[in-house]
């Protein structure tokens, strides 16, 4: 696998990723996406809403704020629990993560570590003028207590009965003082999350659908399958809400790490809530009025940062042509940042009568890249280390026998395609024929 | 025009807007967007990343983190003068915003207010264990700051040469003591903002195209045209660094209000930067490599949630149907949550057997909604409430003519079509033909 600072590099370089606030000397763990990486996140959200909430009909979608009333995090554990232990070296009053670090001296300045002490994971901040006398508010440490706390308005203002879930995408804020190991472990976070709602004798099914389901979209999205594993998390590392985790780990260069996670979080959440809140959300079984009960939860939970991470692993491939490297980013063409660039091979009057309308037509469908500049052959390279699918290329042919040069990223296959053919070819390469 | 409750009503009873926290008696100025308003925001932001960042090749799209290096807001003026000044009660010590109240007496409890003090807008946070010792961060009062911080990275990263733009769709937060009109003024919000870096001399012309191009973006979604202002900002009412600024003011129920900004802000913001962090910002001229200078920026900004409030306003109709009144959200078909409802008439086999491949179908390519409850008039009036263009009827007759009928939501014109061409139908009425 290609070690990271290479991805660093590339994605830097191609404007995937940049340190966040660079200019002014960054800020640690966090990251600005530039106009690739934008596209890639926009593409990976889209596709995720498009067939979790808009082609099933059994999920709806939600849009929660990012500030919550604070006693939503009372009731979720999270004030109380949500805790990393710290050691804070009595010399240079550095803290650590407990669980990173195992000796008794500080790994700075050589002082002696207190014991450990735990420390809250949440971003405090007040509302109002006054820091000092008012109860603090958090940047959610989670997306789903949002879908929780509407449960109650989800169920009353749609049709949906058990088995049903809510899905969410939006930031998280987690304050890790813990090595970020680029993008994989962020200030702030986007999160992909589904609340799966079922009936709790139905819990061992559906959450066996759901880990299939998962398996399924990384095939779709083209991670690499054989670096993708199932960790059933025992009962010593679940978090306090579930009965069952499943991680599905990835193999990134730092190592195999959680990419997504697969939690049964039983009827902790709501039951939680109903208490705290004193609102009733128990279900009633449409067939039986008389049968009241608290729903369990199953929870798919992606991160759209590290699935950002995991393709650009799986997708970077190097490999030797002619006698030099050739680095391409296999992204599926739903995916790819651009789909199709259109390249005329100079900058001529009569290529450019030829290119700009066919630009015009194509831009309106499929993301469209447009270059002049240097050799063709660079600018193949160009787009192969982006990622594209395909190149079309207008020559001085192309003004004769009004055709074009399609060429595709990975075999390098090069066809020729009539012009008012070109939309129809880009159409019958792309579209899964499902 | 529709008064402002009972849109709230609506928005809460069909699951576009709830109150945000709602089980834990809310939170001031925070709302959920629930499956319906998710949806809606969802297509606005869609639709807007398309048209700006995808088929237009001079701008290109940024996601930064919301967490920015505090210097950042140094150099933008927002720690300095990001204020509102506020009076504080001498008895109860509660605070109001100066511009709101014209008087000397608390409102609350009839006490004296003090003299106006300043109170900066951006809500602070910590990085790390301890709040006390460390340097605040802010949580982004808006997401300008990112495009021109990076400007220089997507300058090396892209080909892009001016007049381009980099957009940009994210939160901001502003901590504000104020009526919040609903979702008009939220503590935190969703921006989608465009900066157009252009050349100094050309500033009104690309200015005069983006006030342009931003109406026919409002009637392109819909929004009620006759609602829509410009307002030319005289000068002692801008912001810092703008030399000109047209408000789109809106007629909302509670007023004249702004809707979106398009502001010329020169070269401040670069200059700043390029001072402040001493990194070069300056552009070279392609054609004369001995011309160096700041671009300067137009700025079309606009907010998710106000243009939602704005929709929601305008897609609003009651008409009086034999006697009954009917209301109607008249969303494009781009933008309704729904674009199709499938309807069998009755819950039996031989209905079911028709209507499932039917849905199968439409729901790969259309946001279908699917309702088997109450009757058909019911579940038409519903679909008009929510805004769904197309009713699709299944009934007794189509298990024989295999046909169904289609209802105009707006018209409520009904066609009998044949159920194989369905979806060419659909796509014939919903695809603009341009």
């Amino acid at each position: 696998m290609v070690d990271i600072d290479t991805v660093i590099s590339l994605a830097k370089q191609r404007g995937f990723i940049y340190p966040g606030s660079e200019i002014y000397g960054g800020l640690a763990n966090a990251w600005d996406y530039g106009p690739l990486g934008a596209q890639l996140r926009f593409n990976i959200k889209r596709l995720w809403w498009q067939q979790v909430v808009e082609q099933r009909p059994d999920i709806v979608g939600l849009d929660g704020a990012i500030l919550m009333n604070p006693k939503v995090w009372q009731a979720s554990g999270h004030v109380d629990t949500f805790h990393d232990p710290m050691k804070e070296c009595q010399a240079c009053h550095r803290r650590y993560r407990a669980n990173d670090l195992d000796t008794s001296n500080c790994p700075n300045c050589g002082g002696s570590l207190s014991a450990p002490r735990d420390f809250n994971l949440m971003f405090k901040t007040w509302i109002g003028p006054v820091a000092d006398s008012t109860t603090p508010v958090y940047l959610r440490p989670e997306t789903a207590q949002a879908m929780f706390v509407n449960f109650r308005n989800v169920l009353n203002t749609t049709r949906q009965r058990l088995p049903f879930g809510i899905a969410q995408i939006g930031k998280a804020f987690r304050n890790e003082i813990t090595p970020g190991n680029y993008i994989f472990r962020t200030l702030e976070f986007e999160q992909m999350e589904i609340e799966y709602f079922v009936e709790p004798a139905n819990w061992v099914e559906q959450f066996e659908q759901w880990a299939q389901w998962m398996e399924q979209w990384a095939q779709q999205l083209g991670l690499d399958i054989a670096a993708l594993h199932r960790y059933e998390v025992p009962a010593d590392e679940r978090a306090h809400y579930s009965q069952r985790t499943i991680d599905f780990e990835f193999d990134f260069p730092f190592g195999r790490k959680e990419l997504w996670g697969l939690a049964y979080r039983g009827d902790f959440d709501l039951r939680n809530h109903q208490i705290q809140s004193g609102e009733k959300l128990e279900y009633t079984d449409p067939m039986d009025p008389t049968k009241k009960f608290l729903p369990h939860i199953i929870e798919p939970t992606m991160g759209v940062d590290r699935t950002m991470l995991a393709l650009l692993l799986s997708a970077y491939h190097t490999e030797t042509v002619n006698g030099e490297t050739r680095v391409v980013l296999r992204f599926t063409p739903q995916l790819a940042p651009y789909q199709v660039a259109v390249l005329p091979l100079a900058r001529k009057p009569e290529l450019a009568a030829l290119t700009e309308p066919l630009y015009q037509q194509l831009s309106k469908r499929w993301r469209c890249d447009f270059d002049t500049t240097q050799s063709i052959g660079k600018r193949y390279r160009r787009q192969d280390e982006i990622g594209t699918p395909y190149c079309i290329t207008i020559d001085f042919d192309s003004v004769i026998d009004h055709a074009v040069t399609i060429r595709q990223r990975d075999a390098m296959t090069q066809v020729r395609v009539p012009l008012n053919q070109v939309d129809q070819y880009v159409h019958d390469q792309i579209t899964p024929t499902s």
